[in-house]
């Protein structure tokens, strides 16, 4: 059973018709694991919906102590790209002996051009194989938490 | 760097609009890429474009002589559902020391509820850190090439 | 009120993901309505599920019968584009005093490159202000039944 | 010949991947047009691209000019939702015997759900057939400028 816990970024927004605006509302992640065809048995928790530019150190306590005290060993958290790296280095403080896998989306799923669907399916499965540790998963790629950053200009993750 | 091997399916049939039915053309794969701001290197190479169901066994040994003889070790083919576990049987037979995993849709990438976006993700992270041997990698999950087989009443892989 | 008589045609086109082709289900046409937020008052009914060039003389009939025994006056027919000239001729020919505009798509709406929306768009305005007559909305054009000829090389709809 | 004015509005709204926000491009009409496979013959200018809460008299007369001295006598105007019913209130007053029809989008054409094209096919109908005058096409109706507003709370245009 491959835990997911919901916290929000751009993953989630969704656009506001009668504000004109970008929102939060429910998770998509239910209907992209329906896209998706996963099989894999998972568990899905909406923790909060914000903006990771938002999300303050209670949150991330939050988060840290919903991926402490589950009974799973094997996580997935999608997050804002924004301060992922900065959740990431809390639950490796927090978490021991599990593998935690973050993730998000550089465009919201609800658009058409978003690469939320490719970043799960790739969150997903490498939660399944990578030893206990706490990895960020984006661009097709998986980063140990101390050894990534996010290239602000361009919007990729990089290794350091 | 991870070797990408197209070999049509599902994944890449694309609407005539002439004809009115479905028919292959170029892959979608480099599209997907971009969409799924993918960032690993990968190098992709189309061998043919067939419906799984018509590939013969010359196809399969082209496909096999590929992975064989090419220098990466980390190997993706994308290649139609029906007929994926016995190509995997004849990649299984034929190379050794490498990591190929075999992917699909169920629905053309074309079709805007297409699994594959989500395949491609989860193929090209099981790639980068399973052992070498040959799998599929379908619905969120990884298969050993000889533990699998397709339910075709469900369209769903199933271990065995 | 608006009445819309659903025929098949590309338009509804949708793919078997079991039998890996495509096939006829439901019309697609209330999500249609609803992604175009349409408020115009309108009644659907499915009269068949057809590809045009396997429609009959008895298909047609009924087509005719149904445009012409309704109580409304303004009618949209969704048809495939093959044959859509041939039933113009016989609704011409049959049903006198109304205004009747078949619209279609050269992509099926379940593809995310679809014309259809568009085309349905078209269709149901040119519907509200045509004077009575039969009459083929695509392209964003309209034409008289009789002025019009699909160019099968291009998938063009032309004025003659 | 019909000439479109673009003004940005929801219509042309993107996503700024490296902001995290909502902002304004280039136009998305040439490729709705390709998509709605057009063959009406138009000829495109964008104008401004502005949230239509942001719109001045300034820019609205901007508007009013160019489309009195264009040649052209049918013109769609493309807008924010918003304040549509003000700019169409300024065409009435300053442009005479040409039909210009002003339509927009509850949902950003770059979303997968927008509404956009279907208004896009909506208007480019109705500027063709109905008389000299100014309309807004919306939700597949249209209403003359003096007969209509936006319901700000379901976002839907009704007649008055």
């Amino acid at each position: 059973m491959i835990r997911i816990f919901v916290t929000g970024g751009t993953f989630d927004k969704a656009y506001d018709e009668i504000r004109g605006r970008l929102s939060f509302g429910d998770t998509h992640l239910h209907e992209m694991l329906r896209l998706g065809r996963a099989h894999v048995p998972v568990s899905v928790r909406t923790l909060m919906m914000v903006d990771s530019l938002d999300m303050t150190d209670a949150d991330r306590d939050v988060i840290v102590r919903n991926c402490a005290h589950c009974d799973d060993t094997c996580i997935v958290v999608t997050h804002g790209t924004d301060t992922m790296v900065e959740t990431a280095a809390a639950l490796a403080r927090g978490v021991a002996g599990k593998t935690i896998v973050l993730t998000g989306a550089m465009i919201p799923y609800a658009f058409g051009s978003s690469d939320g669907l490719f970043n799960l399916g790739s969150a997903l499965s490498f939660v399944q194989v990578l030893p206990p540790g706490v990895y960020i998963a984006m661009n097709g790629q998986h980063f140990a938490w101390d050894r990534v950053r996010k290239n602000r200009e361009t919007g990729v993750f990089e290794a350091m």
